[in-house]
């Protein structure tokens, strides 16, 4: 190829050159996609054929890829495989779409342990490009493989949809907590919320259970909106949880050391405090947050305890549970989707430690 | 909005809000929009109604907005208007999809004139999500007004394809021509050729078309594979003719002053050279090319003159509008598609000085 040896350097891109490198391994928890697949059995239980789950690994690939840390052509490898391994939980070091564009934003050095795409010598801000094409590949898998489809032109929307979803929620983070310029009046509990229901809950919770629906042939528009209107609270809770684990997590369960508070996060825990702590504590917060300093982190970890913001926290998480399994309660099954798509999801994520 | 004075901050993004702005009003030449309510006006002829043209407009101004300076709202805010003036030609600052994310791979300082738009205050890097989310609006447009078209998946599959195309250009144009790493032995007119095909004559030429044509109804294949055969290589020659300008043109005409050389571009002039001159010529251009200095951008140009690359240049043109104007006359129209598509692009382009 024209690219030479380049490409070979400047991956994400070698998904053009690579579908026949030996088998990869992958790193993170791939729970999106494995959703998908997931939901697709519980939704066409034992009529579910072969060709069914190949797509549904096609989808849950397109899923990862633009979220999690896999290149193209370890989708099409594995997607070609019909183990039930064939997504598998071991570590490369390729990024994906929107966390190689975050990392850039977010001057971060590391994800997982190895540095960011755009820190490796030779890439540099060619990763932005590199995140484009990513996304590119997405809709060159889809209409590879489903272009025949019935459901082709709503998975083409889905997909748009949520990009830009995501992509608006991307930029109310990223202006309202730029890592170099703390302003915590820029923070309030709505914004927090529209944040993490927008950079977070479409696509980590909403998009899987929709593209499995729509492969299990769901036409009716009341059966996404009822997922959508399950699915997007528990994404919020599920991204309120990981801002509680950042700063109460076990550093050795959760696999790393909460930075939130340093990072000058826009998390669930600052901005409860904001509301509750009296104007004394604030000039305490606003002097110690977002500083890369550890006795200033453990001046905000002071004050979360002073206003013992962990009873917040479970109080918050009891109503959550409880509205949310009333709302799958009264799930009209007739639609095509099943109560037991979300009780799944339910009971992976609450309560869990990591 | 949640996005409060931040967002109209941050635009591109602006396009959430300002859809009720007073008539902004717009850089750049515009060819590729006006193509296509251009070529749609040949394909449909007398036919051709206000609801035809109103959507011509539409897909004029997606192109633009991926290619050009101008964000979503304006798009919207001049396909509203039915006079033949909706689409204008004068300055404003914002800069979309592509530009935005270009400007920063390649550290550039200025567009039009204009300091580009990660380098204004408070944008910085924020600037890379603001293109994916000038990409993610052409697709909300395209569904707003396409969807219900025969001819919209087509759209959308025309639009990821050449998406796709010109970010493998870029990638191309990017590990090949860094500008902080000159290194002309990465240089070849065979990889000259391939980045201005995909980075330049997909998106600029043949998209502008084939959007018309599938708003003519043109389904035959063989209508598409010629346009695309003749449109690549007119683009091509396109942009040999802006490498050509970018050193020969005058600056009081061309609206700048050419900083291919200092800039380490890899311009058709530079491989053109490198085909032709002697070793000892060779370490001339190896010293010289690509310097911010004025003295060794002279020295290239010399060396231009010393091989005449101006005739090499009028014989490449020559040779191209024969070439082509051979494939024009061939076009069989039956399949849909008319020869006075390509006569009328040729006329504008061939032999112009600006
Ligand atoms: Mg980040
Ligand atoms: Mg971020
Ligand atoms: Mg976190
Ligand atoms: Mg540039
Ligand atoms: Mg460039
Ligand atoms: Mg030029």
């Amino acid at each position: 190829t024209p690219f030479g040896d380049h490409l070979r350097i400047t991956a994400p891109a070698l998904l053009l050159t690579l579908s026949s490198s030996p088998r990869p391994t992958l790193a993170g928890k791939l729970n999106r996609g494995l959703s998908v697949v997931d939901t697709l059995r519980i939704l066409r239980g034992d009529n579910i054929t072969d060709e069914e789950l190949f797509h549904a690994r096609i989808l849950g690939w397109t899923v990862e890829w633009v979220s999690s840390n896999c290149p193209l052509p370890r989708v099409l490898f594995f997607a070609r495989e019909t183990s039930s391994h064939a997504i598998t939980r071991d570590p490369i070091q390729l990024q994906a779409f929107f966390l190689v564009a975050d990392d850039i934003m977010d001057s971060s050095y590391t994800r997982r342990g190895q540095p960011c795409w755009f820190r490796k010598e030779n890439v540099g801000m060619v990763a932005i490009n590199d995140g484009f094409i990513l996304e590119s590949s997405v809709y060159i898998i889809l209409k590879k493989y489903f272009k025949k489809t019935q459901y082709y032109v709503e998975l083409l929307e889905l997909y748009h949809e949520v990009t830009f979803q995501t992509e608006l929620g991307q930029l109310l983070d990223l202006i309202t907590a730029p890592e170099d310029n703390v302003d915590l009046s820029r923070f309030s509990p709505a914004k927090h919320q529209f944040i993490v229901i927008f950079k977070t809950a479409y696509y980590s919770f909403y998009l899987p259970v929709a593209l499995a629906m729509l492969m299990a042939g769901v036409k009716n528009e009341n059966a996404y909106s009822q997922a959508r209107d399950i699915l997007i609270p528990l994404g919020e809770y599920f991204q309120v949880q990981d801002d509680y684990l950042d700063c109460y997590g076990a550093p050795e369960v959760i696999g790393k050391i909460g930075t939130d508070i340093q990072d000058n996060k826009c998390s669930w825990l600052v901005n409860q405090a904001l509301v509750r702590i009296t104007p004394e504590q604030r000039k305490i917060l606003d002097q110690h947050y977002g500083k890369k300093d550890s006795k200033a982190e453990a001046a905000v970890k002071q004050l979360y305890i002073d206003i013992d913001i962990e009873s917040v926290y479970k109080a918050y998480e009891e109503k959550s549970y409880t509205e949310i399994s009333a709302m799958i309660a009264k799930v009209d099954e007739s639609t095509g989707v099943k109560k037991e798509v979300f009780t799944e999801y339910m009971n992976k994520i609450y309560k869990r430690t990591k």
